[in-house]
């Protein structure tokens, strides 16, 4: 195969990704699962010639399970939202019983997870992210015709509220912390707006 | 210029990139300067024929400023550790006046800077970053002769535990989040030893 016939066999591949990811995101949307956050831009990204979404998350509130060992691999969600959380709902999910685990009060950033066809473009991507102002992220896939950039925010928080059954926080302190929290998650989502305006701005 | 001219050139900019950082490290362990538990990474990251380091840290605990507004470009230091820590020193830390400001424990994870000169070269470093489990990182730098790869630990914690001059959190769940962070920072470091055990496997 010379070098023609192998780059046009890496386009229509790049194509076919393109489509399987703008159909798997498209799904997610009627069906009311994809982040609300994140939809103008994925529409966006899945209108352009040269990129595409794969998963992405805009950020979130949760009390996540863990068990005794801290190990994130058995971890799995208790709560979550996708938004500023009121201390009562969180509570409320404390006081829920667990099963003997580990519960922790976790506030994590947006991540997004860009895919494109060449070594230039994802450059592209990574000169988005600066000008963003996004600290976080780089390529983590460099392979011929196929380049995934993933990018995330910084702001986040995590800390323990139960162990097994007995909950370890105040009330009083759980207060505060979610005061941040909630101020953590909107820096979060205008974070992430910025990085929508750039890409607007500079990917086609 | 032609390209073999062009890639020489290359070739001696990436070496006197590297001998730089290397003069650097050695400055800094010759002045105890280096973080202990990242020397044995450096030095031999240092020794191999297509790489060098630039900044890196082996994970900390800490007492970080933040003003009110959380923003993290006006964070500084009030304590830090690169190893566990005791209830007291850390109280102590918390008791101390620090400002009008707002005072967050955090436990950070490890961070590693590593540059090559070619894209073959950082697709070897996802390779062992991927092998060692380590799940955030990426090529944060790609360009002709200079590609950075940066890889970090996904442990850590944040919580505030002042604001202004009031101490908001319970000596009594400081305790429960030190004993959290200090096994956190254990796993860490446990981490940081696999990825250098990969290093010296698969890096010339």
């Amino acid at each position: 195969m010379n070098c023609k016939e192998e780059e046009s066999k890496a386009g229509t591949r790049f194509r076919m990704v393109k489509e399987r990811h703008s159909k798997r995101f498209n799904k997610a949307r009627k069906e009311k699962e994809a982040d609300e956050r994140m939809i103008p831009l994925c529409k966006f990204i899945a209108g352009t010639k040269n990129y595409f979404t794969s998963s992405s998350c805009a950020g979130r509130i949760l009390l996540l399970k863990v068990n005794e060992k801290g190990d994130k691999k058995k971890a799995s969600f208790h709560r979550k939202w996708h938004r500023k959380v009121k201390l009562e709902e969180v509570w409320n999910g404390i006081e829920e019983k667990v099963n003997e685990r580990e519960l922790w009060f976790k506030m994590e950033p947006f991540i997004i997870h860009v895919g494109t066809h060449s070594l230039d473009k994802a450059n592209k991507l990574l000169e988005v992210m600066n000008k963003a102002g996004v600290k976080r992220g780089g390529i983590i896939v460099a392979k011929k015709g196929k380049f995934i950039v993933e990018m995330s925010g910084t702001q986040n928080m995590a800390f323990p509220v139960k162990i097994g059954e007995k909950i370890i926080i105040e009330k009083n302190y759980l207060k505060k912390g979610i005061e941040k929290a909630n101020w953590k998650i909107e820096k979060n989502y205008w974070n992430l707006k910025r990085v929508e305006k750039e890409m607007k701005k500079e990917l086609k």
